[in-house]
């Protein structure tokens, strides 16, 4: 078995805030990260597919179709986006690069399903911190 | 001479939009940066000091006190905030890699007089496009 | 248990071209790497052997050791080399990351067993795309 | 689950050397390493931890605090330090990439037991050259 | 005044050949390179322009404009192709990363003269090794 | 003109001390730097040489000429080994990112000076940190 992987990056912004505390609690848990006007990051995505490569192409996965893949569901709906207004993940979950891996995942495996195994999903907010998530099981 | 250089880094969002513009052309100038959610990145501003070495210390800078000035000029006003709606000198000014690099030589160069001459300011706003400002001569 | 790594770099031509097939169906599903004269990368190899430090030396294994290995097993036969054309795995296989990682691995492998545990290939073609092999089982 | 990273650099000296052995056979073994005038690395530490992010926080551990952990249990005790000379841990052991990386998660786990489950040490040298750790299981 | 650089990369081969030498002069002089099969490398291609930010759009230079005269005429013409079999410049010419850069300034100049001034093209062959021009003043 | 740049890394200890000053006066100037058991770094150099590309080669200098000549001038010296203990430069001259500089300068200029005309010697001491020396005019 083959991990193969493909990275992407993007740019968005966001801040974390919990509609449920008072602004004074918000600031204490969150730091600066609670600042509503949002900052952003360069973030870099990588999708680890798992499998054989074909015997024909060589290939665990046509890194073409995986680059479009990445392009549909992530890029045109995360890049230059401010997550927590405008990706519907992030209404009521707060964009930590933690729930980013997920909601990542959850984007990408269903449109793999058809042509790979996705084992992992890594998301580095900055090059000092990195999210990890490869799955349920 | 030498050229002694420090790198630090800051997290901030942005967007290019000129209010003298209708929106359609805001779009087709700016493309995706003219979404006023705005969006970020992780800029590494890079600055460069140009002397002789102390022959008692070795120092061009003493590197500690040339990283209270960057603390004190620009992490502690661009880190983790909006430079459209938060940072004065880009009330008027759209903030291009360009233009930062511009607005930290000016917020560093009186600061760093007394001890160095400011030789360059470097702006990554990502590790594929970055602005360097040398000052007006 | 330890898993330590050791990087090394070479830098090898490639294309991909499966002789079964029309020139019309290998530019298809080939796209640019289908180009017969060749195009090469800079290749990024980690090898990650597996084991419990030794308590008289602290080591794993000796990574000047290691280092031989790769170089007789690894760069003497890959480094400034066409995949394709001259190295004798890529007979008849495709030179993807993928079976690059696997030829590695099955060159390392039998080299490194009188010293460590051999845990992973990883190959990196460029820094966006990487392949790893953990072995059969 | 979640796998999270924060990475953390610092800059120590160490050599290698075995008192039960001659200096021959020192030099013999560790070659430039047994230079007992020391040398020095930037290291970089990745801390990785095991968790679920807290659905009211999105955190799976709060970063600020991990970092404040890295920074008492490690950063204060071996940035700028000698290992073989200052590092309690290494009076009897060598200070290679596999025993550094052990000696981290000695130094983390308990600290950070209360919070979340470390889950790996990775220790880099340099950036050729790292040593991973996931403890005893 | 400010230089703003956008990075871009590709991937060709090369050899090191001179057709007035023996085979036995080229490989004393050019050593792995004069192997006419060619190897490849991951070029990274920094681009540099001068100029005054514009009042208006606080641009140098258009990034997307750029963006797209590289493309035209650097990529389509040097990306996954043999720089000594298939690039005009090189049918006479070694391509080294020198001449590398040079004809990367001789496209690019002319192109970009409506729009800027072209300041510098620094060529990367690996992460150790590159090449910059400034034009012939 | 063509400038064309190696890089090379080596790994060495050093620490910042003042003979003519009291210990608290080195604690209080060089903090965490005046620590005696020496700290280190993995130190990366780059060596810019000048001049037009030979027709007949395509290259302003050989670059395993150069590899040579940094290997001979500066690693055999310098890599793994304390700096203020074993490199005669720095018996009383203390070894700042600076004055390392202006060493690889003094050192590598006259080796140069028969194929090449040496127009920039950077040194790092760790990413954040590097300064950079072209020489007396």
């Amino acid at each position: 078995m083959i991990l193969l992987t493909r990275r992407a990056t993007f740019s968005a912004s966001h801040y974390y805030w919990n509609d449920g505390w008072s602004e004074e609690k918000n600031q204490r848990v969150f730091g600066r990260c609670a600042n509503r006007n949002g900052h952003g990051h360069n973030y870099t995505l990588e999708v680890t597919v798992a499998g054989e490569p074909d015997p024909v192409t060589g290939f665990v996965i046509d890194l073409k179709w995986l680059k479009d893949v990445i392009e549909e569901k992530i890029m045109s709906a995360w890049d230059h986006r401010h997550f927590n207004l405008e990706v519907p993940e992030f209404a009521a979950t707060i964009p930590t690069s933690e729930n980013i891996a997920i909601a990542a995942w959850r984007r990408l495996e269903p449109a793999l399903a058809a042509g790979a195994r996705l084992a992992a999903v890594r998301v580095y907010e900055t090059p000092e911190i990195f999210a990890e998530y490869r799955g349920e099981s």
